[in-house]
Parts: structure tokens; sequence; C-alpha cells
């Protein structure tokens, strides 16, 4: 009999690279019980130890366990370690990161198996993994049943937040904040290398830098409410005009300190191609449209 | 008499256009006596009916008080309006953007004429000036005794924050944040253009843009730590081997979703290039040394 007076849904967890072991770990400590398999044995070892089972292949991992998790490399070692089991009525969960489209197949893929299929995108790195406070979370698409039935479970690792019915939407969504993460980084990588050769300490010029970019990011509000509305205008403050107008003393002060506007140029290419068809009153929400074919 | 009881410094204002005339309501509104000038004089009417004194010309403000602010289009407007005053004995706070080496230079060319100088750069658009709430604020850069001395008198408009006798330094801090910030709208862009053509409401991934670049703008703590001890491979989490494995999910989801990839490009190709080099076990730091010549 189980010591919890409410039995924990067994997991079967695919994949115990980095991601996969701080998965584990949480539901072990959630008091799930727990089934893992692994390409490279060895990695299953420290997870016997904490009171995992160990399967001998993943087609006896997933025989053991309702629900199923998937936390490999990506969407190809999925169908690799995937391929001698059997799925049928089986929950597969797929935490591994893929594109839209690998997920709307596997999600198409997992069906003609007889499993019903939620995708998800992880937005944490493992070491926060199972600690709430650091506010990792996964977005969920796919069955809304499944993800119902297992929210509780897929809570002990993170936060979940789905997404819609659509496979396709976790990583989709899972994509479009990495990449402005990554814009973002861009940015800041930009205003590093204006002070390299100066006598500014870059941990000085770093709390002013995330406390603008953490009082700017709420600009994304006025941006959505202007693709919603199609009205590029509203309550604007600086207009692509004068945003245009400034951007010769962001290239000169590049030039000046020896930084190359690579990362820079093309955002401001984009401001300028949207001023010459007429957006001069606009905020910068036009340049969305730019980008889109 | 002065109905305080303290006497606030007389401010002399050049230059009254969208932020010029914000700056001087919030001197009128803290009870500073104020001189005005506008190469367009009707800008200047209505601020005479709050109570400015309006000169009919640069020579005559300039002569009328002691600290002179200056908040023109650029710095070659600053030359044109004050070519024709005599600044001997003048503080000069000059408001207007410009780069780092335009500010050096105005600051040589102001002491020649007599006048002690102090550079800003505002990181505030006109509705956040005398809302301190708001966040808004200043960079000084340039004589720290004209500073110290006027630093009530300017704390009116907005924040202060002085970072060093350099009198570039507030323009090339202004231009740092703010080119970091159009990463950071370049990243954003791109993450609505993601989902353009997807039944997902943009004021739905708004939030959970705005918090994730919220969580991850800290990085930048990281970052500076890196670069202040040369050691880019200090407690690193996802290194750069990792995340250029990743970049093919995203510029495949950007053409699956008919998205150029025009913004992000730049800094996945710094990684690879800088992976190539060896750096596959930092962090991003590295990608600032590329971009340094
Ligand atoms: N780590 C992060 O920061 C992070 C953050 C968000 C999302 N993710 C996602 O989480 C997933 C796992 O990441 P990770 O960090 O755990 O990666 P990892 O440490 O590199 O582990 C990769 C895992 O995939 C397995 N694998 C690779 N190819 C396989 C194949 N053909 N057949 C069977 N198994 C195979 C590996 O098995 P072996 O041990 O046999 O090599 C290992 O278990 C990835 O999709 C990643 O994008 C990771
Ligand atoms: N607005 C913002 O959001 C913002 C934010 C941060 C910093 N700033 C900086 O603040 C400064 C002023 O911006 P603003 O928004 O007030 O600009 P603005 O509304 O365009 O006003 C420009 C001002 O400069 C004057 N001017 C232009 N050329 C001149 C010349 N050759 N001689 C004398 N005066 C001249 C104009 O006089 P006329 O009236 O005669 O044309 C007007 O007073 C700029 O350096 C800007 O970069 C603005």
């Amino acid at each position: 009999m189980a010591q919890n007076s409410v039995e924990k849904t067994p997991v079967t967890l695919l994949g115990l690279g980095a991601m996969g072991s701080a998965l584990a770990r949480t539901w072990l400590a959630a008091g799930h019980p727990l089934t893992v398999w692994n390409r490279t044995p060895a990695r299953a070892d420290a997870l016997a130890a904490e009171g995992a089972n160990v399967a001998d292949s993943a087609a006896e991992a997933v025989a053991a366990n309702k629900l199923v998790v998937t936390c490999l490399l990506d969407d190809a070692s999925v169908g690799e370690a995937l391929a001698g089991t059997d799925l049928a009525g089986r929950d597969l969960v797929n935490l591994t990161t893929s594109t839209p489209a690998q997920a709307r197949d596997r999600a198409a893929w997992a069906g003609d198996r007889g499993a019903r299929y939620l995708d998800g995108g992880i937005m944490a790195v493992p070491p926060m993994i199972g600690v709430p406070e650091a506010g990792g979370y996964v977005f969920y698409s796919g069955s809304r049943e499944l993800f119902e039935r297992h929210q509780d479970t897929l809570a002990a690792p993170a936060g979940t937040t789905y997404v819609g019915e659509d496979a396709g939407f976790a990583a989709l969504h899972d994509v479009a904040l990495l990449s402005a993460m990554y814009g973002m980084f861009a940015g800041t990588a930009h205003a590093f290398a204006l002070i390299r050769k100066e006598d500014i300490d870059p941990a000085a010029l770093a709390p002013l830098l995330a406390d603008w970019l953490i009082a700017m990011a709420p600009a994304v509000h006025q941006t959505a409410d202007h693709l919603r509305t199609g009205d590029y205008t509203k309550d604007v403050v600086s207009n692509l005009a004068m945003q245009v107008a400034g951007t010769p003393t962001f290239l000169s002060t590049a030039e000046q300190q020896g930084v190359s506007s690579e990362l820079l140029s093309p955002y401001f290419e984009l401001m300028r191609r949207r001023l010459a068809e007429g957006g001069g009153e606009e905020d910068l929400t036009g340049l969305i449209d730019l980008l889109v074919h």
C-alpha cells in the first residue's frame, strides 16, 4: 500500500540527460512511482539509487505505465526511442524541444499508434526544475483532456501553461519567447561592446541595463493592442519618423567606439523601410508586418 | 521677495520642443524662476501664460541666468543657437541627444568660451517628465562640481544619475541602453511575427513575453561578471555549443511560419563564429568581443 493517502500517478520517463534527470528527481521527491529508461544505461544508476525503477528497454518502460514522458535530444531521437514500443492506450507527453511542424507530425504519429498526445516546451534550465520560486514553467499544447488529467503530475517539475489544442502551439510559444530573448541578448551584447574600451565597470552598467529593459519590456502590451486593432498610430509617443531620425546617433556612436553595428542594423533597416512606405506616424508595430511573407 | 523660504535657482532653457516644454513645466511647477527661448517664438506662448519669462533672443536668455539648459534637436542646433551668446561664467547643461564624441567636443567648446559643462542623456519620453513614479531619469557626465551644485534643480524633471567626469559618458550610457532596447524590440517583433498567421491572440502572448524578458534581463549581471574576470565559462548553465545546436529549431520555425529570420540571424552567426573559434564551453559573453574591433 502507498504511504500517502492519495496515490500518486506512476510516471515513465524516457531520457535522462541534464533535463530528464532533473525532471525525474522532482517526481521521485513528490512520491510518484517512476520508471526510467536511457539509451546509455549508466545515466540511470544514480536515479536507481534514489528509488526509480530502471527499465531494460524503451519498450519495457512504455509498457510499465500509462503516462509516458519523453525528454530526449530532438524530435528524431523521439522517433528512434519509441520505434519499438507499443503506444496503444498511452498518454504520451513529449517534452523534447521541437518545431511546431515536428510537434504536429508527432501528434499525428502518436494518434496513429493509439496514443493521446501532449507536447511541451520547457521554459527553464535544469537548475530551475523543482524550484517553484525560480519561475520556470512548461508550455503545453495538444490534448486538453490529457493536460487536465495529468496537470497535477506535470506541475511537480515546473509551472504549467496550456496554450491550445494545436499540438504545435507549445513549440511555437517556446520558440517565440526564446527568439525574443536572443534579440534582447543581442541588444545587451551591443551595449556591453560599446563600453568595452572605456573606463566603465561592466558591473556598473549591468543594473542600469537590466532596470531599463525591465521597464521597457511592457511595451509589448501596446504592440499587441496595435496588432489586434490594426491601428498602429494609437497613443504613439515616439513615432517612427522621430526614431529613424535618431538612428545616426546609434550608428556613429558604435563607429566611434569601434563596435560593429551588425546586430542593430537589420532592425534600423526595417525602420527605414517602413518609414519609406509611409509609416512615419506609427510606432514600431508596422515592422512586424515587414517580417511576415 | 520670494514666497518660498528657500530661493529656487533661476533657470534659462533654450528649446521648447516636446521635451523642452515638458522640462519647462516641471521647473515652473517647482517654483524656479524660468527664462525660455525658442527659435520659433510661438512655441513659448503657452509657457509665458504659465509664468515663464520669454527672451527675445538666445543671447538675452543666456544673459538672464547663470544656469543655462539646452534641449534642442541635435548637436548642430546647439552650436547654432549658442553661436551669438556670451557663455563666460555660465553653467551649461546640455540635454540634447548627441554622440559621446559630440558631447566631448561640445564640452571643450564650452570650456573655450568660459563655461562649465555638464552633458545629459534623457532616459524618458515627455509624458514621464515630472512624474517620478514613471521611473524616467537623466544620465549626466562632465563637471562633477556643476552636477553637485545643480542636482536639486536638475531633479525636478526626472531622476539624476551621474556617470563620470568624461563628458561623453552620459551619451554613451544613453546610447548603450537604447541600443539594448532596440535589440529587445527586434526580438519581440520576431516573436509577434511568428504568431501573426495563427489563431493566437497577440494580447495573450504579450504578458508571457514581458514576463519572460523581465525574468531573463538579469542575465546581464553574469555577463558583467564574465567581462570583469575574463572567465566566460564560470557557472555556465547552457553553454554555447548547446545553444548553437538549438538554433536550427529557431530558424526552421521562422521558415515554417513564413517569417524572415533577418533579425535573429546576425546573432546566431556570431554564436557560430565563436563556437568555431573554440568557445563551446562559454556562455554568450564571448560574442561581445567579436563585435569590438
Ligand atoms: N538543458 C536545458 O537547459 C534545456 C532547457 C529547455 C529545454 N531542453 C530540452 O530538453 C531536451 C533534453 O535536453 P537535455 O539538456 O536533457 O539534453 P542532453 O543532456 O544532451 O540529453 C539528451 C538525451 O537524449 C538522449 N538521446 C539522444 N539521442 C538519442 C537517440 N537517438 N535515442 C535515444 N535517446 C537519445 C540522450 O541519451 P544518451 O544519454 O544515451 O546520450 C540523453 O538522454 C531537449 O529537447 C532540450 O532542447 C533543455
Ligand atoms: N521627445 C522624446 O521622446 C525625447 C526623449 C529623449 C531625449 N530627447 C531629446 O531631447 C531633445 C529635444 O527633443 P524634442 O522631442 O523636444 O524635439 P522636437 O520636439 O523636435 O524639438 C526640437 C527643438 O529644437 C529646436 N531646433 C531645431 N533646430 C534648431 C536650430 N538650428 N536652432 C535652434 N533651435 C533649433 C526646435 O525649435 P523650433 O521650434 O524652432 O523648430 C525645437 O525647439 C533631442 O535631442 C531629443 O533627442 C527627446
